[in-house]
């Protein structure tokens, strides 16, 4: 008796802890690391500490509520900072990388608010660094650098969207997302939409996704053109067991609305991922080869090893470099993680960034 | 033997768990909508996603500590977003809504910080909507729409503010704030402060508040004459059962210091809510009635359906209308919740906003 | 059976919320008084809400993780704010008090990120006021108001900084902390490094600390000579057990690399720390002497009696004044406190703050 009175008062000692715990969930990443990066080749190299080598660092909260039927609400709430500095990645956007609220259930997954594109969702599952962290990320170098010219930005992330996505069937799952552009008297201004389709069973997982955005902008009813950034994107890993090959190739094109020339690019990425040892190895080329203009091209290498402390925590050692033609200038993101003060990657200059560093999850 | 020892394990297990948890709580609420804004009748929607047309996003950390013989001590932080775009509220000011730390007990209750006026506490109580959101919330339309001309901000929210409630006395609760200016030389400067009573018992809520706000500004000294914002308020709302009768009215007044013209102004609101259905509805009419120059009045209208899917989770429609004589310019903050780049009323304009979106609690 | 099953369902409902609860921790401090500032005393005293007197409000996340073999990762995310207008501490800095992961074990403590100094871990543990608060701390005068002539700033808290921590050898333990400067083409230019040692043992505690700050800078690989700056600090505390004595000495000096003249400081402070009644009194008179000008001096008292409701709740009132030479100018912390608007301490004026409030740690 007096056993299970003592049950019963850990149950109601817990009650209040249970579900004030099943609504909301703290988690995050720090991502801290020493980084050292050089850029064209000749300068003295910039050693100091980096944020977000491996996986940007991150702090959220999240919770899932279920609504009966199969029926769920959920939100996610997430804030980009450096972990070296403490600095805020945004300026005002507290929550910078995600701030959804949406439902789920047989129907699939709609979600409301700021978010990754459909495209980012694609090349994330592709990537052999999974999309993210300075040091060997996909979209550094795919589509320009994720800004095509003239000022459509392709970002990984957008506001003020909706995002549909279907449960998965066989292993084949959709999306569609679409981003307002809220100009006032012009709809269409800044628009951003997005559509994907993926593959995932077994070793193999393919991923298509096209995005398009409206560069347009407009100002008490006045419309400013610009452009059509217009991007479509196919992917595919390959687990042979022993090591997983990952391929992509990106097809981009920025129309003007405004006289300007219209710019195509073609992006290609080969890489490879395999456990190794305690740990495991990541390597990858990507080419941004600039059609419109000659000497405009870049590539990109990178190649990082994950030392596995626990499920949470690993260690890492990376290296990525960027080489770019006279006329083309990516890979400043590289510098970015690291803060140096007053550096930037001018035309034909080439970037490499070493780190290593420490990943913890939470 | 056994089960005691496991039920003793758990005891154990979670004792740390649960100490922590009952010092702190992580709450909030995600409320994004589908909105489209209309200006002075005429031009062209705009839609976009919306945040807090039901209630201000926001996310806040509070806990309450037992200090033994009735005496508690409290705090609470609340950080305000847009969930649209995962924007901060305010610039570099994180808990923009509610920062404060204070004790309550048989005394009754003090908090010092950042917090609600008197006059909100009073009106969110007699404003079908709550007195918040984006759709309908009464502050928007009376005392001039919050800021009482010549620049004296008659805010919802105040800092560097003492605020002391009574408990309730046979439905009587009383309170009293006193907001710090905290201008060098003159202390009376920007200072702030506001009284309430009110009755909620059975049927019947009657509440009242009067808020004060001098204006004027102090630098090193030397003060700069402004002027002096006076307002006050009185509402009750009655269940009937089947729905609930809300009115209010308030009086406010702008008196110059610097030699300029006293302003004045008078507001009244009626408004209606009831459980319909599987949720609730609610609708208000009110109107800002400007007695010192003509042409000056604002009415608006709003009506909100609130679908329950969960204590926790609803979906909304919401529709509100501000129509504005050629010398008024309200009803702009329905602009705001959707952020429309450069979008503002002007004189004479009437702004409408239509949403249906979905608010979590967590 | 029935029991045991029970029990097995309360470890089965609490698992999930045990091992979240077991990687994050939510904390902090809000710390809210009422203020009354004085400068050079004769005006007005300026009167209002003020946050941090006894210690900086403050809300963080941390949580450690055990890897196993005594070996554990660690990480602190920790920002400030201003509870009396809910205000950022920082501009875009959200965790501009601490942000660090990090390992632990056999082998020490080594911290990456933004993080206190060695400097100031060694004065906090001296410091009757525990080295943090506007009332008393010791690094308000200290160190010239811990920055240096010529902009050398010696901050409490470093970013970019690795810091490593002996484990306690019979109270011995030792501490180091580099600090990258980040500067493009110099990575000696903004650097900053420390050492320290301390022996805390029974009724004694004796803290060493080193700290080098170069103040140079490099733009593009230019560099700008501006100095060095050097502060060495001992002190003490010895527990005679009706009170605690506390002293430090600290030597500082400026080197310009840019032609101008060396600065030399001498700091001392001699504290007083004791129960006392339901509570606790501290108190420290401390002087910093610029030994290269006349007539540049300052010196510092501070009281404060600390009044505990729990472990977690206390009143507190304080009261310190700074007095000036014509060439010096401390002490304003003091005011930033408060938050007063536009006001400033000139050279020769002396400031002091008188507060009462409440400290609650959650």
């Amino acid at each position: 008796m007096k056993k299970s009175l003592l049950a019963l008062a850990v149950l109601g000692a817990f009650a209040g802890a249970a579900s004030a715990q099943s609504s909301v969930t703290v988690y995050g990443i720090v991502d801290t690391g020493i980084g050292s990066v050089d850029i064209n080749n000749g300068g003295e190299r910039t050693t100091g500490l980096t944020s977000g080598a491996q996986s940007p660092s991150r702090i959220g909260f999240k919770g899932t509520e279920d609504l009966g039927g199969g029926l769920k609400a959920n939100f996610q709430l997430e804030a980009g900072f450096n972990s070296d500095n403490g600095g805020s990645a945004a300026s005002n956007q507290i929550f910078n990388r995600v701030a959804t609220v949406g439902l789920s259930g047989a129907f699939g997954k709609v979600d409301l608010g700021r978010q990754t594109t459909i495209l980012k969702d694609a090349h994330d599952q592709i990537d052999p660094f999974g999309g993210s962290g300075s040091i060997g990320n996909i979209a550094r170098i795919f589509y320009n650098g994720g800004v095509a010219t003239n000022g459509a930005a392709v970002g990984d992330r957008v506001s003020n969207t909706i995002k549909y996505q279907t449960n998965s069937y066989s292993g084949f799952k959709a999306g569609a997302a679409y981003t307002f552009g809220e100009q006032e008297g012009d709809n269409g201004a800044q628009r951003q939409y997005g559509v994907g389709l993926g593959y995932a069973n077994g070793p193999l997982n393919v991923q298509f996704a096209y995005n398009n955005v409206n560069a347009d902008t407009a100002t008490g009813g006045v419309v400013t053109p610009v452009g059509e950034a217009k991007i479509a994107f196919i992917g595919a890993t390959y687990n042979f067991g022993a090591f997983k090959l990952h391929g992509a190739y990106a097809d981009g094109k920025f129309e003007s609305n405004a006289g300007g020339t219209d710019v195509k690019y073609r992006n290609g990425l080969i890489g490879v991922s395999l456990p190794l040892g305690p740990g495991s190895l990541a390597a990858s080329y990507a080419i941004n080869d600039n059609r419109t203009f000659d000497d405009a091209d870049s590539q990109q290498v990178a190649i990082q090893y994950s030392y596995d402390l626990s499920k949470r925590t690993n260690l890492y050692a990376g290296y990525a470099r960027t080489n770019n033609d006279i006329g083309a200038a990516l890979g400043g993101s590289q510098l970015g993680s690291l803060n140096v003060t007053n550096a930037s990657v001018g035309g034909g200059q080439d970037v490499s960034i070493i780190a290593v560093g420490i990943r913890h999850k939470f």
